[in-house]
């Protein structure tokens, strides 16, 4: 047996007590680990000291730096995290159909758990305990695999999670790390084909393409967000310009920020102007295609591979459509299915919109950064599904949950 | 671009017609469908016919040829298939949830269809209607790559439907057949990302594994079925008798029958004889552990290898455990966690088990044949999924919908 299947194995042992554990054990053993995370702070932040130090030896770029980088303040916020998570209802147990069939057996459709959840993920150390808390939540034991340089922040998180939950009474392997943070251990954690039962990726879509193309065991493809604004000829040009703005810049580094931005013929000579000024008050560079450069000039020309691309960054790319009908297909062709909007005052357009749009999310007049799982209501995300099996938008603790079907008889045979 | 690529391309541009298509369209192109198979059912039979012709000049093997077989009759049950998938509640527009959020956004959670659905299966001719029936009323365009031996069937059976959608007002690309039936088409299906929202394989274990490990596009494992009858100390052992018979011999050559039988130590001396006796008669071999051989002499000896086979015989694995843990912990191991059942009077003892094993049904005193679409009150199944994401055991009509976010605001900004 490898090390990980060791770990899987320990998993799968650990699975079998999790999945019957009551609710107020898994809120207890949470609350614990919220409070071990504040009361360990100093050993979680001198781990960490020295992931930095070895990122800047080796010439780590500032933004990533920041990704690495855990405070007092970001350790509360881990913190305040779990202790969310905690409170959060239990979704396991769940009644959700009970029937009797003509034959008199009783069937009886009941929510557990999926059982052992594998991730894979980048630097960013919060996500150990995020989504530590949010399997343990809903009955999951959790194996992680974090990136190379944030390896020691992730091991001190975890020592001090596996310590809390021991201290309540949940097994300490409800959570393990792979110490191994080679390509080798992401590789084998895609074919752990009996001790995993799905894997979630949560990085970079060169991560996240790895997996799902590799990967033997049941994957959820999360977080690639090619967004769409269309200004429909019936948009409050207003709002358009405060939407497609927000969308744009508020953060432009996560997958619901937009990325494109459509115009009708019919109202793009005076809503482009006003969007594309307040956009480039926010220095976003604009890629637009020869028709919005008719109209705004101070724009890059956009090429063929724009409209596919996922930007991450200040820039949007322009185009604009003879009809709501090209917008849908444009979006069809190129969207990644997250979040797309439509702004218009015309319920039937907007309608037409939504129906035929098949993305995750579908807007009228509101900025796409709204999908997530805390904007939703769904409390907090492990991820942001773009595919269609399972769950489809943000995963929280609701979504990782499977059920079974319960059927007592009374000697029935067939 | 390849000629899967274009038949790609034809069902992503269908999907968009069929995703809004209303209930009442999709329910009379299925009665079109329907009345069309017994229409055709000649033309249907003599390429049946020449399939069966080939089949015995390559030396097929009776038991094959059956499956193989079209007659008047089953093409009358396939046409019946048809007719009651097309009188099923539409699943899709269902509004699933509905709130505001605080800052006035109104969330609309709608059951949509998954798309494209590609399905790769093997000789059985009837599933090409089953299949696209199940789809259609869903609101999902079919990609059918079937057996080179059925081929000449199911292309009969292709064209007579998708002559009938046409006439129904339907695109005939609702439901396409690829015509290289080599493996390459089945690898270059399991690799069309983009074009497929999801793959089913329906067949022999080695094709679900086949696809399972190579596929890109988002799989359903379905139908490996290893099911166990565990024997209570406190069952009624005429009932255990009557169960097992009836789950390992009505049927072995399905995922839902039995193929091992687990007996507590304190019934084992008076159970197994009469069990295993009624098993004989039924002309069941039984491959027995030291402990169930000691009490019934006149069985073979089980090999380790024993324990995770699935039969697909009329063969039992037989072992005598010490508790129900022993019992719970064995399945556990060897189960594929599809149907397992416990024989018992003592209710605490069938909960214990209920909860315990992590299979999609788990029984109390009723047999595992069961598990299926028809029999639970699904409705007709496109496979029983043995994987915890989506959908878990029978697949009907309503498990081949997604969901999506219809979220409107009135400008809102994040």
């Amino acid at each position: 047996m490898t090390e990980l299947e060791k770990m899987g194995a320990r998993a799968r042992a650990v699975a079998k007590t999790l999945r019957t554990i009551s609710a107020d054990s898994k809120t207890t053993a949470l609350e614990a680990v919220a409070s071990a995370i504040i009361e360990h702070a100093d050993t979680i932040l001198s781990a960490n000291a020295e992931d930095l130090t070895d990122a800047k030896a080796n010439g780590m770029s500032e933004s990533m730096q920041d990704r690495l980088l855990l405070t007092k303040e970001r350790i509360g916020d881990m913190s305040a995290g779990v202790m969310a998570v905690s409170k959060w209802p239990d979704p396991v147990g769940k009644v959700l159909e009970e029937y009797d069939r003509p034959n008199g057996l009783h069937i009886k459709k009941v929510s557990v758990p999926l059982g052992v959840i594998g991730i894979i993920f980048e630097s960013r150390p919060n996500v150990t305990s995020d989504c530590a808390a949010l399997c343990i939540r809903a009955g999951n034991v959790v194996i992680l695999r974090g990136g190379k340089e944030a390896y020691r922040s992730n091991l001190a998180i975890t020592k001090v999670m596996r310590k809390a939950l021991t201290g309540a009474g949940l097994p300490e392997d409800c959570v393990q790390l792979v110490t191994d943070t080679s390509r080798d251990s992401a590789t084998e954690m895609m074919n752990l084909t009996g001790y995993l039962d799905v894997l979630i990726p949560r990085g970079g879509a060169g991560l996240i393409r790895s997996v799902v193309d590799n990967a033997k065991v049941p994957v959820i493809e999360t977080g690639a967000g090619n967004c769409h604004i269309y200004v429909d000829k019936a948009a409050d040009i207003d709002m358009a310009a405060d939407i497609v703005f927000n969308a744009k810049t508020s953060r432009p580094s996560v997958c619901n920020a937009a990325e494109k931005l459509l115009v009708h013929r019919a109202i793009a000579d005076k809503a482009l102007p006003v969007i594309a000024a307040k956009l480039q008050s926010g220095n976003v560079e604009l890629h637009g295609d020869p028709a919005s450069k008719t109209i705004f000039s101070h724009m890059k020309a956009a090429t063929d591979e724009d409209w596919g691309r996922e930007y991450v960054d200040l820039i949007m790319g322009v185009k604009v459509v003879d009809s709501i009908d090209e917008a849908i297909d444009h979006i069809e062709r190129y969207s990644t299915h997250h979040s797309d909007c439509i702004i218009t005052e015309d319920q039937s357009a907007a309608e037409k919109f939504m129906a035929g749009v098949d993305s995750a999310a579908v807007y009228w007049n509101a900025s796409t950064r709204f999908t997530d799982g805390g904007e939703m209501g769904l409390g907090a995300e492990i991820g942001i599904s773009t595919q269609k099996l399972h769950a489809r938008g943000p995963m929280g603790v609701n979504q990782l949950v499977t059920y079974k079907y319960e059927i007592t008889g009374h000697g029935q045979t067939r």
